[in-house]
């Protein structure tokens, strides 16, 4: 069989947002692209028809398919023949609009790939779950930070249990480009990530924390039990939180910490993680993404590269494309999704039993689990960082 | 005036602890000794007079001046000429004992260097500081991190105003070497820092989560407010934690996080902090105590390096023995706490009115915060992380 | 105006190499598709025509322009067309093959992608030169490395003079994956590039060393004045170099040495850069590309990141596709090099006359450059490691 | 038995140097002492007498002990009772005078420890070396970098046969302190280090290119054979070279390659050694010297870290005096030179046929060793970097 198995030709993409300004939309374009199994066939970059055919032309889409309005790309799509209608819609606008395009899309029929976080509200993510749960389709969520391939080591090593049992996950994400009141400024990216109406009940927490949360449970395999969490907002005038911490006690008795922050000089995109099994111990940094280091008491740190030697998994080396010390990043960290995605939509076409809630790429749960640790971390905080249970009938492990 | 100001000699340094198996003891001896300002003279380094004489032969001490108890020691230095006489005692003991030999020097007349956590109960930090207080005596707590020179680097930038108001601070100290029930193997450190009896309400949190809470309060003079803390035991059977997180209301508004663990497989001794502030950051690792770094928004990072240049402020610079690039380290930092305590004891001896509570080196009221952080956290723990206040009359900024 | 400016369109591009077990193939497609700029449309992927349409699969392209031969590529494709023929060939082959191929393409009038080294000898590098010298067509040679933004950051840095004059530079590419005789196995890699016949008259230094000498050629802008060289095979049995060192007298006084290894245990791809101006001097390795060390005597080290800043200059500025902390990597920088011959191209069609002797990209002199290199190294190492002179006509700075 | 074996008390240091402005004498004085083995006793640390007595308050010596003259301290030394006389005599003076101050000590029957360079010429050390070889006498060389606990490590895991065959070395010591006519200033450092009367026929290559080599040297084992050196004085009119590379072809076919700079802006200390062996390599630098990497192809990078383990060999292990994680640096290492020159002597006093030229430490033969290889370089540079004899007679593996 060839390109994308069943499909055995490029998969067509359709992209919503991503003009003029956005970062986000280009990168899902490049990710999906990457590999040449898929091509951006579509777009509604804008909800301005002309500014949205320009776009195109950077995109390199024809202006025919380069549409005003999702709702006018699901209804021409759907009359294009299957082969060149799209394959799959990509939803890369703000926060506060996934709900109501991926909604429309699934109910079209179409796959979707949706950015994170992936609704406003918890209530939201459980009716997104409840419409993929009935149909057939593929939902996918760009924690992207799942596609690395020592995130992927990682994941299979405590699987297999290689570190023991899990006790301890301390998980970061420090950045500091909203030290000021960027927002202020009309800086596009500041401006809706500051706004409770675009971005949801919490800022720092909702935009990046919720990464750090899905790289512990993904890592870890672990459910959440109760949160206790504490939101600040250091830069006066802001109504969303831009620095917290929160204490996880995880099912069986494991214990986390997710820290986040928008206002700390320098720190461009700090995410990391630290894991400590009773066998042994990780860390990884999202920043320098090619190493990983795995420390067992009294000997030597182990420092494994990406594609370092057959001491890799499976799963981590089916995840590189270039040979060790060849640095991959987040593109292809971001394609890896991607790949997962385009690997389930082949595999859906011919069996629709698969159970998708086991996927390898973040799936609507993981959107479900997301919301749920932002809902929860907001109503602890506002309760004096008292307890709240994070017990959820969706979550997966 | 030549070595040691008004005492223009070599001081003489008493050593209670020290003995065959101990590590910290011999710390003590070599950096009280390591600039040539003071000399072990006297020892009581076992309760076994026996050992103790041994013990005397390694440090190169006078057999006569081997004493089998602290007691002793006290007696007989007594009886000894000014000069001859120990000019202060160093109590290197297990943390049970610090109290009673601290109180017995104190009364005595002698000054004391005790290590760190100053007793086992709040109450009594309170009554030594109540002590010192009352008479002249110099009384050096070795939070020993506090002597390393970016750490004062980082102390002086932040009381001058450089990194602007101090929001949030993120200090850490992972070790894994108690990740096994070691106490069990007979290993004389594990067993006593495991043992409610002789380490007091907090393992983990009373060993090494006050150094960390210090270097925070060293570094940004902010007073603590409140603290909600959860610690856990995550090996079966121990009796104090051995894990544990704790966030901290500074007043004024900042917020600081608290994170130690004895259990992270492979951890030697990172002990590290970062400080945000609304004009810059840094970040400063113990285990590579040469380099510090410095962050900016929109600007390159900088490393500041141990004696790089003369952007060091003067307090950093003082600090350092040797040029750039010859590294300095754990007894370096160790051996200035002490030249601090010794200039310390030579103002004193003309000065009686110095306010020593300001002192550079950390003092008796250091020893009550940290009693006063021990003693809150565990209460917070025990109610669920309650906030519990940490207001206290001796505190210092 | 449009996608790739006077084209309006993507470009189509054709692969010579790329079959299975190829490496290098599937990078200069992933790269040059990267940005959407252009399209794999043809393939000669395989001598073997089978091969190359199944390997068509694999890319996504059409089985009509599955090619069994370079020279039937040729001819098919000028059947085409414009707008649908190829407009450039990627060629990923051998490097004995690269000539007579880079050859009939740029006679049949078609623009050049070649890898490097670009062909097997001098005299044909110098014949390719004229060649393109003479007609209008681009032709770009990938060394890759100068793809990266912040090595694009260095050159310019250095051509503004914020170094001072350039007087020293250590240039070293170590890997390890040749410490064995891994050509004896049959793994096809190893097996061409310690071929004299398919990769010349060096191995280790024709392979390696050559990018690490473009790399210090291109962030310094020295012309090459003298080479003295001492190449070693430390595998017994290995026919061409798997380690050697070089001393570079610059023109104007500056000294280089280039370092190269095939045989250092655990070193995946090192290659790094170590430059010393009067006025500063700066670090940066490629295994860790997104960041560069900026040091200047009694200032605090600097740690300039890809993106990082204002600070940075337009031409990494301009290479980044991704914010500060998002980590970019191989690819990227791949892809850079093919947006500058893309840029170039679209230049070129509508002027003649552009002076491409100046590109961003590698053109042919630096394939001439990098020969004259591999042959002055030889000839001076079978010399006994005598000074050879490497000035060249088509020397460019 | 006790403190230093046979000798059963501290030894009695007298240190020639140190004075006002001094770096390495005061180094000296720390690194003797630190572990309580020694006391200083005597000093003859200025010329000026004045200025002798002056210092002796700075180190807590006693003024009747602190002499004019060398010649003085030996004179009046002699005349005091064993036990109370120095046992050794520390040389920290300017190079120039090395020679014939360490000749009168050996002549006068005292041990000595001398910093390096050890003469000004190859013939002096010889010289040197004789005197040495004919009596019972105790001569240790500073380089002090041997003393690194890892080091250490290295050159044992090296004589085991764990990295296989030793087939290519590269070491480097870069520095910037000598980038501007720092010397025209009047520091005093720079003052003697770029003049050829005191510092001998070579600049940088003495100075710091010695430690490099040296390095090379103890960690593997291997002799050398051959030398290319080209050194450069890039800082106009300063008289000794200030930049230099050196091949040396070692015997039994490995390749060593010694870079070293004092013009590199920012640079500090920045020593460090890369070893490759048919079964692994290692990697060591001195700026963070409490780890060290060691590679094997395949296999994750290992860190080892300083008392890491029991993966550890003895001659590390007993090189620690902390636990892991605890730093150790420059002086701790310089007093394990010490501690080896102590334990010699301790044996010597009992066992006069020790075979010394096996030391742990580096002795008079190391001496002889470096100044071989600084008159080597010097002489191949000046005849264009030809190859140039090592052989030596007095070479120890």
């Amino acid at each position: 069989m060839g390109l994308n198995g069943t499909f055995n030709r490029k998969l067509n993409m359709g992209l919503i947002g991503g003009g003029v300004g956005s970062f986000i939309g280009k990168v899902h374009s490049i990710a999906a692209c990457l590999d040449n199994r898929a091509v951006l066939a579509a777009g509604a970059f804008s909800s301005d028809p002309e500014k949205s055919k320009l776009s195109a032309e950077d995109y390199g889409v024809s202006k025919s398919r380069a549409y005003g309005s999702y709702q006018q790309m699901i209804e021409e799509e759907l009359n294009l023949p299957d082969g060149q209608r799209i394959d799959f819609a990509s939803i890369t606008t703000p926060n506060h609009t996934h709900f109501t395009i991926a909604k429309a899309f699934l109910e079209a029929g179409f796959n979707v790939v949706c950015d994170k976080p992936m609704t406003l509200t918890l209530q939201e993510a459980e009716e997104l779950a409840s419409i993929v749960e009935k149909n057939s389709l593929i939902f996918g969520l760009t924690h992207n930070y799942t596609g690395y391939p020592l995130v992927r080591q990682a994941r299979e090593m405590i699987q297999r249990g290689e570190l023991g049992e899990i006790q301890a996950i301390r998980a970061f994400y420090i950045q500091g480009w909203l030290r000021t009141r960027l927002e202020n400024s009309g800086q596009k990216q500041a401006s809706w990530r500051t706004d409770p109406k675009r971005s949801g009940i919490a800022g720092c927490f909702g935009d990046i924390a919720t990464h750090a949360y899905n790289l512990a449970r993904f890592v870890s395999g672990l459910l959440p039990d109760q949160v206790s969490c504490t939101l600040k907002t250091f830069e006066p005038g802001r109504e969303l939180d831009d620095y917290g911490t929160a204490i996880i006690k995880l099912q069986g008795g494991a214990l986390a910490t997710v820290t986040a922050s928008q206002i700390s000089h320098g720190r461009e995109n700090d995410l990391w993680i630290e894991v400590d099994g009773t066998l042994g111990a990780l860390e990884w940094h999202q920043e320098e993404p090619n190493k990983m280091v795995v420390r067992r008491n009294g000997q030597p740190h182990q420092i494994y590269t990406r594609a370092g030697g057959p001491y890799l998994n499976e799963f981590a080396q089916s995840s590189s494309r270039l040979p060790a010390g060849h640095p991959e990043a987040f593109f292809e960290a971001f394609a890896n999704v991607y790949a997962s995605v385009f690997d389930a939509m082949a595999d859906r076409k011919v069996n629709k039993n698969t159970p998708w809630q086991k996927s390898v790429y973040p799936n609507v749960m993981d959107g479900v689990d997301g919301m749920n640790f932002i809902t929860r971390c907001v109503e602890s905080s506002k309760s004096q960082a008292s307890w709240v249970s994070m017990a959820h009938p969706m979550a997966r492990p």
